[in-house]
């Protein structure tokens, strides 16, 4: 049996809220006791401690509010610390300094774990008594990471797409289910508090950019940076754009993915080929991806053994976030908590290019000979064109076409598109979106 | 690090070979041996030794292959059996011994784990050092057994509800999308080798009542005895079915269905009640349950934190069940597998009557008078009804048409069915699926 875990909680907003309701209820506690796992959130360190955080279960006689990092950080007592403060500056000083103290750590914080990766790994290994947990970084309630850490070491993973945004995904259903525009369905979000008044961490596509790189480490072994990672968001996706996927049959997610490309070359020592990107993707309604709408979160990971297997659930709120911090402790608290938790580093190269089928999304003022030019520096570029899509034109002014391409280079069609937006009838670059 | 796994394999068919192959190929022992992972399948039983089985990565002085259990069962050197045999008897007599014998256990074998849990958990009580892996039981490829095992100790599970068995899911698939009768559609799948000659355990939804009692046991924490879940089949599905299914845009599934119908009473001691049953369900279009086609397996779970979350995967076949076996033997040889392996007993009565809104398809020969010899019989027995769907009319001596109900209890919908059934015009026994 392990020993009792006397935690020290950094954070307690809505998340944090939520783990210290479930950890302290009574019924839990009991639970937990009868599996042996005995934990106590001792101190909890905020930023204002007299605000009334209305926390269910509070006893003074057990819990002591600060707002030192050094209460918990110094206190020989506590022997794991749970980082629910977000950002990654004071976070930072708090992870690192709790594994230096040897506590073990639990967060949430997926930008925290993505961009200082190598780092965290690093003092891990300086560390090798500290376990991390990070279940609740990527996709709220999906047990994603305790999965990827232990259901496929004996399966050879080939790619991990999936929507972990969930504004996003509710504003990409709504605009599908309702035919609304951008611009309306992000003040909707923003008036029902699923977008933040400033958007761009979720719309541009930075917040899966951060899971996927982390996603990408468990399956392929390579610690990628997340600005390393091509990301497009979602804002330039018009109404327009989903009637074309409905006449594909298709409709528009924004998907991180992680890719192999290339498998390790045992003989030639050439490492592993693998592209990851951040992008509304073109997807068939009849696929599982495309059956997930409003808020909520997937993970697709095809691999050697498993072909295709999916995890659905919640990607955000107080309780899933919570119950995935809580996954954590449980694990940590008997003992089963994995000595590598990021798996063993495996040699990887970053292909910021990839093949695919793009649909591509022109707008013109109409006129004679557009097809015959398109057609020219499509073929200029080595780019084939698969099929010419055109809704009935209602302003000749303003016409909006789409051209799918055979399966071809991102980097082709990026430059078919730069060569087309320079057209004098085309007026602005075209939308480009791989088709999965 | 724990001590090296040397393995005796009962059964050495599609899925043991599979295990072979995926432990004893020269890649993975490295990556495993890098992890702690050591294991060596030093005998395997199988009734006929001359058979070629085809196994690669053999080799005659690391493995033995015998057709006497002894040979394994009494091997002090052995420490974990793989019981890929199927069946109850001669399996039941090989795991029963090999946790007697003190020897860790892995298998695949739903009707034995279902049928023997209360022995079971008996068995292992009384040797605690033993442990019980059984994550390829139940749907194949998906890690539903160690995710109910690790991600919901702090959640309270309120349903589980999966499509659990791959043929059928390929049959109603079809017929969904072909209009084709269940006769054709049985025959397909027969001689494409998805069914077997006598289909009964797939068709009539055996196969899933021992695997939703299994997902019942980890997610209510009561021993269910499958002869104890109400079961249905899919061999009353018809075409015309499917097409009432559409005017309500909905589809059908064959569901193993496990739900809290009321928590337990800690005033009064009433243990909770909960109703398990295997049905073809109908299901709106737009759930996720009802985007899963063709054999691919899935298990929806509501909750308490999580809300709803869904895993989904490959049910069957030699790499997605070894995978399953594999993660089984990592965890063991980690020293991860869990003390209890189905999580603590907690008392339960089983409910066999539950509410829900039910779909009622009654054929008659058209006359008059019947929609009102049909209301008034629901009316008697309680039920209420929501809507009348009748597709236009092509034989005059064989109308079906479609009664949905308010919520009712099944046991009231049964009643009015029997006696619908007694009417004089009334062709046969109305088919009733409860809507979800």
């Amino acid at each position: 049996m392990a020993k009792p875990l006397i935690v020290g909680l950094f954070g307690c907003g809505t998340v944090g809220a939520g783990v210290f309701d479930l950890l302290h209820s009574p019924v839990r506690r009991q639970k937990f006791a009868a599996m042996g796992v005995n934990v106590l959130i001792s101190k909890i360190c905020v930023q204002n401690v007299s605000k009334d955080r209305a926390l269910k279960h509070f006893s003074a006689s057990e819990t002591i509010i600060t707002s030192r990092f050094s209460d918990i950080l110094e206190d020989k007592s506590i022997n794991c610390i749970i980082e629910l403060m977000g950002g990654t500056n004071e976070a930072k000083d708090v992870v690192f300094g709790a594994i230096k103290a040897g506590k073990h750590v639990i967060t949430a914080n997926k930008a925290l774990v993505a961009n200082f990766m190598s780092e965290i790994l690093q003092l891990l290994q300086e560390h090798p008594n500290v376990h991390f947990g990070y279940e609740a970084a990527v996709a709220g309630g999906i047990p994603i990471i305790h999965t990827l850490q232990n259901a496929y070491n004996a399966d050879h993973i080939t790619e991990i797409a999936g929507i972990m945004n969930g504004t996003t995904n509710f504003m990409l259903s709504k605009m599908e289910a309702e035919g609304v525009a951008y611009d309306v369905v992000l003040k909707e979000a923003q008036e029902l508090g699923f977008a933040e008044a400033n958007p761009s961490a979720d719309v541009d596509g930075f917040d899966v950019q951060s899971k996927i790189a982390i996603l990408a480490k468990l399956g392929f072994g390579g610690s990628i940076r997340p600005t390393d990672v091509p990301t497009v968001g979602i804002s330039r996706v018009s109404a327009a754009d989903f009637e074309y996927a409905r006449m594909m049959e298709s409709t528009i997610k924004l998907l991180g993915v992680a890719k192999l490309l290339q498998p390790a070359n045992d003989v030639t020592g050439q490492p592993q080929e693998v592209t990851v990107y951040v992008s509304p993707v073109l997807i068939k309604r009849t696929h599982v991806i495309a059956s997930i709408s409003g808020a909520t979160n997937l993970v697709n990971i095809r691999s050697t053994n498993l072909d295709s297997t999916a995890y659905v659930g919640p990607g955000a709120g107080r309780y899933p976030t919570a119950n995935s911090v809580l996954n954590d402790i449980v694990q940590l608290a008997r003992g089963d908590a994995p000595l590598d938790p990021f798996k063993a580093s495996v040699p990887l190269t970053l292909q910021p290019d990839y093949e695919a089928r793009f649909y591509v999304r022109i707008t013109v003022a109409d006129g004679l000979g557009i097809i015959r030019h398109v057609g020219q520096l499509a073929e200029e570029t080595e780019v084939s064109i698969y099929s010419i899509l055109q809704a009935p034109i209602v302003d000749r002014s303003n016409v909006q076409f789409v051209v799918t391409t055979e399966s071809s280079l991102l980097s082709k069609v990026r430059t078919m598109c730069q060569k087309i937006a320079a057209l004098p009838f085309v007026r602005d670059e075209p939308l480009y979106l791989p088709i999965m």
